[in-house]
């Protein structure tokens, strides 16, 4: 059993509101040192395989054709190995 | 500078009704190998800061007073240094 965690980022160019929001309401909370903010998504797959390798192609396959937008949005994949299912099914 | 990637994930007590649905979604694509599927938030604070430790401790703020919800999220921190400022204000 094995842990991928996909983590989802806008690309550098899509402007993103959200973190903009944020920066701003840290602003008001006197975090000047706060420059910029930027928002995306982490998505932990809990992925039975054989090796890490083939669990990541499991998540590349999943952040290519369901997690990620690939006009807007860049992924990068970390895998973990896990001692204990995290559920029965 | 430093960026700081602040992860915030669901206490493993609360029920994801997000990851649900992309669990769902997975087994109708044919991962049968994806057991579960748990969603979260990746936020990137860019810091003016002297030092990884004093732009740690304004993340650490940040994910305490406006990022995170106690009662439902953990959070961790990962501070990097930048050579270049990602922004001018």
């Amino acid at each position: 059993m094995f842990k991928a965690t996909v983590t989802i980022r806008l690309r550098p160019s899509i402007l993103d509101p959200q973190g903009k929001a944020v920066h701003h309401a840290l602003q008001n909370l006197g975090y000047q040192a706060v420059t910029q903010v930027r928002i995306g998504k982490v998505v932990d797959l809990w992925i039975e395989a054989d090796s890490a390798e083939a669990a990541e192609q499991v998540a590349q396959e999943a952040a290519e054709k369901l997690l990620a937008n690939p006009v807007m949005e860049d992924f990068d994949i970390t895998v973990t190995p896990l001692k204990i299912p995290a559920s029965a099914g």
